[in-house]
C-alpha cells in the first residue's frame, strides 16, 4: 500500500485538484453512484476528545474508505493541530488497504472546495464583493478557493474578534484584493457572495440585512445546535446542500426544518446542478444558500486525488501490509 | 507511526498473548472502562462485498481505534483471503495515528481467544472431551486455543461435509489428541465442551442431545438470521456473552430473545466472571453457554499486543504520516 504523509500534501494537491475531485463526487452522489455510510462520532471520555469516522463508497470513481480522526482540544499546547485526521483508502475489488493519507490539510481544501463549487454554480456571474464571516484557520482556505471562481474586486470581512482578521487580510493581499473590516449589516448591504465559517450556536446574519441576488455558503454548521444564519434567511433562499439527510440533521437547515419554515423537498442537491439536472439560480434577484455539511466522500475524493498525484510525482512511499 | 505487516504477525503473537489481551478487555468492558462504538456494515454494491468498521475505546488499556475491512467473496480466485481486515490505532491523548496492523491473523486469534476464555471461566475443570462443530479455516484456531485451557483427552468433531474434517484432525494430532468424526447426537452425549464455529442459519445442536454440565461456546453467529443451536438450549443454559446488546441483536441469543424464551437480564457478561463479580458456573450439572459475537475492542486489544511485541522485537516499521 501507499503512504502519503501529511507534510508533503500541501505541495502535492492544488485548489483546482481539490475542486475537480469534490465536484465529481458531488455529481456522483446526486446520481446515486456514490454514497456516504453512517457517521460515527463519539465523545470518548478522555482528553475531552471527539473521535469518529466518515466513510463511503464512490462507485463512479471506484474510491472506498474512511476518514478517521477527531478533535483533541489540548493538542495546541503540545504543538499539534487540534483537529487530527487520516484517510484510509481500500481497493474496492479486493478490500486490501490501498493508501493511507494524512488528512489535516486535505480536510481544509475539501471544505474550501465545497464553498467554491457552490459559488461557481450558484452565485451571480457579475459578483464583485466577497464577504467572509469568521476568521479562523479554515477561513483563509475558503477565501483562496472562492477567489478563483469570480472576478471579485474586494473582500469584506467580519469576525466576533476583529483583531483576528489579520490572516484573512494577508490572504486577500496575496490574492491582490483590497480588504476591509465591516460590521454585519454593512456586509449584508454590500456582499454579492458571503461565506460563513464559524463554530457559532446563534444566527450571525439576519434575513433583513441581505440584499437580493446574494449567494451565501454556510460552511460552519456540522453538529446539532450549531447555527450561523437566521432560519428565516434559509426559508427565503433557494437552498442547496451536499447531502440532504445531513443538512436536515446537523447542517444549517436543521433550524429552518425544526421551525417548520422549510421542508425536506425545499433542499436541493448541489450535485444535481453540477450534473445539469437542476438549473441552480433562476434570477438575478434570487438569494441562493449552500449548506455545506461536509461528507466523508469529499475526504475520500481529495485523498484519492492526492494518491494519484503522489504516484505521478514518485513521492508515494510503498509499504508491505 | 508504526506499521506491523500481516506476514510477521503469526510469528509475533502467541495464543497466550491474545488470550491475555482479550481477557483484559472483556474485564474492562464489564467495568465500563472500555466500550465499543456502533458498528458500520455496508453491502457496497460492488464485487458482492460487505465492508465496514468495528471500533472502540479501552480507557483502562488506553487503546483507541478501529478495525476496517470486510468480506470479498471473489478474493479466493485471486489468491487472496476473502476476509480482509486492517487495524488502525490512534494515540488517545492526541488523536495522532499510532499504528497500522494487519488484521487477518489477529481476527482469527482474537476469536479463538474468546471461546478459550469462556472455557477457562465456565467449563467444568474435569472436562475431558472437546467437541467441534464446523471445520472451516477458523475452526483450527478455536481448537488450538481451547486445548490449552483443560486437560482434554479427545477431540470429537462434526461438519456438514465430513470430508472437510482433515484440517481439524491434523491440528488435533499436532496437539497430541485423539480425533474422531461423530454424528451430532453422539457429540451431545459425549462432549464436555462444545465449540460451534459455522455460518449456519438453522440450529445444528438440539437441547435434548446435550448432557448436563456441558459448556457450549457458540462462535459463528454474528448477523441477524444466523443460528447454530436450538433456542431451547439457550433457554436451558446459563448464558454469558462478550457484549449483551450485540448478543441480543446479532448473536446466538437473538432467537431465544425473539421467541420470548429468555430476557435481556438472563444474559451475563463474561467480563463479570473474569472480574470476580459473577461466580460463573454454579454446579457440575449446569449447562453454560457463551455467545461470542465478536467486538471491535477484541481486535484493538490483540492489535495493541502485537504492536508492543513488535516494538520489543524491533520489527515494527516506523513511518512518517
Amino acid at each position: 500500500m501507499l503512504i502519503i504523509p501529511e507534510k508533503i500534501i500541501p505541495d502535492l494537491i492544488s485548489e483546482q485538484d481539490a475542486f475537480t475531485a469534490v465536484e465529481a463526487v458531488f455529481g456522483a452522489m446526486a446520481k446515486k453512484d456514490a454514497y456516504n455510510f453512517p457517521v460515527i462520532r463519539e465523545a470518548i471520555g478522555h482528553a475531552d476528545a471527539l473521535y469518529g469516522f466518515k466513510s463511503g463508497f464512490d462507485r463512479a470513481g471506484q474510491v472506498l474508505g474512511l476518514k478517521s480522526g477527531g478533535y483533541w482540544p489540548g493538542n495546541m499546547e503540545k504543538g499539534l493541530t487540534n483537529h487530527q485526521s487520516t484517510v484510509f483508502l481500500f481497493d474496492p475489488d479486493t478490500g486490501r488497504p490501498h493508501a493511507m493519507v494524512g488528512g489535516n490539510y486535505l480536510t481544509a481544501v475539501r471544505t474550501a472546495a465545497a464553498s467554491a463549487i457552490s459559488i461557481k454554480y450558484l452565485s451571480r456571474k457579475d459578483s464583485k464583493i466577497l464577504g467572509m464571516v469568521g476568521a479562523g484557520h479554515q477561513s483563509t482556505f475558503q477565501l483562496r478557493a472562492a477567489a478563483a471562481q469570480r472576478d471579485f474586486d474586494k473582500v469584506i470581512a467580519w469576525n466576533v474578534d476583529p483583531n483576528m482578521l489579520g490572516n484573512l487580510e494577508k490572504t486577500a493581499q496575496e490574492l491582490g484584493l483590497p480588504f476591509e473590516s465591516v460590521d454585519r449589516e454593512t456586509m449584508g448591504q454590500q456582499a454579492d457572495v458571503i461565506i460563513t465559517i464559524t463554530s457559532c450556536f446563534e444566527p450571525l446574519l439576519m434575513k433583513d440585512w441581505i440584499k437580493p441576488g446574494t449567494h451565501i455558503a454556510c460552511m460552519g454548521t456540522d453538529t446539532k445546535g450549531k447555527q450561523e444564519v437566521d432560519a428565516n434567511m434559509v426559508a427565503a433562499a433557494t437552498v442547496f446542500t451536499d447531502e440532504i439527510a445531513q443538512s436536515i440533521e446537523i447542517g444549517e437547515c436543521q433550524h429552518a426544518i425544526a421551525q417548520g419554515l422549510i421542508k425536506e423537498d425545499d433542499i436541493n442537491q448541489i450535485g444535481d446542478v453540477i450534473n445539469g439536472d437542476h438549473k441552480g439560480r433562476s434570477s438575478d434577484d434570487e438569494i441562493t444558500l449552500f449548506d455545506g455539511t461536509g461528507v466523508g466522500l469529499q475526504d475520500l475524493a481529495v485523498a484519492d486525488a492526492a494518491v494519484r498525484l503522489a504516484k505521478d510525482k514518485g513521492v508515494a512511499l510503498g509499504i508491505d501490509i
